[in-house]
């Protein structure tokens, strides 16, 4: 077993000749679904060379995403044999010699996706990672690069919001969702969330109220609520979608003029369909967004870790709590 | 009879001592069907005075939206007694005392919506029009604020298209459309146009490719081309919709990443369906466009009058042909 405590103590140069690391992975070598093409394979390390970094994971999550990827069903095609998993936040156990930014001890998130989280110990390269304070939660870290900087770039790229705007989302207590809520109350917009109706509807919405949101309404509610009619919050001019269907239907229906409804899921697997009214003479506008493609286009632009280092408040505890199940 | 040869002959001040015009109007005092709520109306009408110039109306088409605005159906409502028809070319017969900048004789299209043109004189301000060259055609003039402005504005205002790009549009041979053919000719762009099927297809495809079209092809045939596939034209960044329903969703699913389906009307009275996957991964964005509300929120701009004096050449011929049969 590897201690970071031992391990901290020897150098790159020290390791390469004690000992060597074998990662259990869950790897897979073609489509299908999870259960049935995932092996748990172990594979030897090599020592980290130059600017690589090897890394203990010490948390990984698994987003729907991950799951699409091994079903085949999502725009990434990875090469076989592949490791599952996008996210982690890991330990690092020793670095390559050309190595500057990292040490022994420190806990590091992936950069960029694809690389395989879902192992106890991988050799990434030093600019696929970035630092996170040792405060901050594992669940908080290992769950940061995905959803929380979704619900950041949503709330930041599409509408300029001022404190006292609104924004309105279905799947209100999916991670995204949770992130969404507890952005706005942040920065003192009102958030407003949809969802299911079930048992615990009460529990739920104690829940999400406690996260941030202003208001929290079953799909029924929101049909035949007058909050923004009554001037209670004004209309939104943001809404987030990742249901689709009816549910994306009633969301865009409450958006002001010149409102946007951005669609990244689409959990009822029915498309958004979009009234020619509203498109014309309220110009709303439907927009999608894609965290992969926003972080492969902007992956050395510094806005890049604001998100991150902002959300997860380096220095201290995790602004953005993990999501609650 | 008013004859401009007689009236560009003597002054305002002549005119108002010596005549007076009666003008017959299209009336309606109420909503409903045209043909039920329309009245022919006469009324004595007023000398011009300080900002007002009297004309006659030479032409004035009937636009969907005419109808729309009657039927009570179109977000515009009218005061009552309202007089039908937002568009035409008219002449000037005689100006107000601080009239400047128009003289008896010259040709004039409406600036502002809701003006009623379905009449045969009318007083309008001075800055509610814009004086036409008279060797513009009466079809393109009268013809020229609504349906080419709309196809001007939708290819200036949401993709930064450049000389060998693709357009994709359905509906045509609508007005918009034929406009849009036009336009992308004189600008290098392809465009490709999607018709109904029809008896005469093969002359409609005919026409459209003499104003502009680099392909026109049925609902059917767009469904099997490989125009895009093949590379014999760039995929499109840019689509425009007013059919609505499968006609829609067919053109999205040919736009390049990050395209454009801007929706300005919708014929088929069926809503835009917008798969989750192509507004996610491929970041297709779906607007609309409203040229009322552009128009007011432009009414002062130097850009209002570029593409209605562009297009038209106020020196010469009508660059952009009227709506063909």
């Amino acid at each position: 077993m590897l201690r970071r405590g031992f391990l901290s103590r020897i150098n790159a140069a020290q390791w390469s000749r004690q000992m060597s690391v074998v990662a259990k992975s869950l790897k897979y070598t073609q489509h299908g679904e999870p259960q049935e093409v995932l092996q748990l394979v172990e594979d030897k390390l090599p020592d980290p060379k130059d600017n690589q970094v090897l890394v203990k994971i010490l948390a990984a999550p698994i987003n729907p995403a991950d799951i699409n990827t091994i079903q085949g069903k999502y725009p990434v095609k990875p090469k076989f044999p592949a490791v599952g998993g996008n996210e982690c936040v890991a330990e690092v156990i020793c670095v390559g010699d050309k190595v500057k930014g990292f040490e022994a001890g420190q806990h590091v998130i992936p950069l960029a996706s694809g690389l395989g989280t879902w192992t106890t110990h991988a050799v990434y390269k030093e600019d696929q990672l970035l630092i996170v304070s040792k405060k901050v939660g594992l669940a908080e870290a290992a769950t940061s690069t995905v959803n929380p900087t979704t619900a950041y770039r949503m709330l930041k790229d599409f509408v300029q919001l001022c404190p006292g705007d609104t924004v309105i989302q279905n799947g209100a207590n999916s991670a995204v969702g949770q992130a969404v809520h507890q952005l706005c109350r942040a920065w003192g917009i009102n958030s407003v969330g949809i969802v299911r109706d079930r048992p615990e509807i009460a529990e739920l919405k104690q829940m999400l109220q406690c996260l941030g949101a202003t208001e929290v309404l079953t799909e029924a509610e929101i049909r035949t609520s007058d909050i923004f009619k009554s001037g209670k919050l004004k209309k939104p001019r943001l809404a987030f979608n990742c249901v689709g269907g009816k549910s994306a239907t009633e969301v865009s229906r409450h958006l002001d003029n010149g409102g946007v409804l951005v669609t990244y899921g689409g959990m009822s697997r029915e498309p958004v369909t979009v009234a020619t009214g509203p498109l014309i003479f309220k110009d709303i506008a439907f927009r999608g967004f894609w965290m992969t493609r926003w972080s492969k286009e902007n992956y050395s632009s510094p806005e890049r870790f604001e998100n991150v280092q902002g959300d997860l408040r380096a220095d201290g505890a995790g602004k953005v709590r993990g999501p609650q199940p």
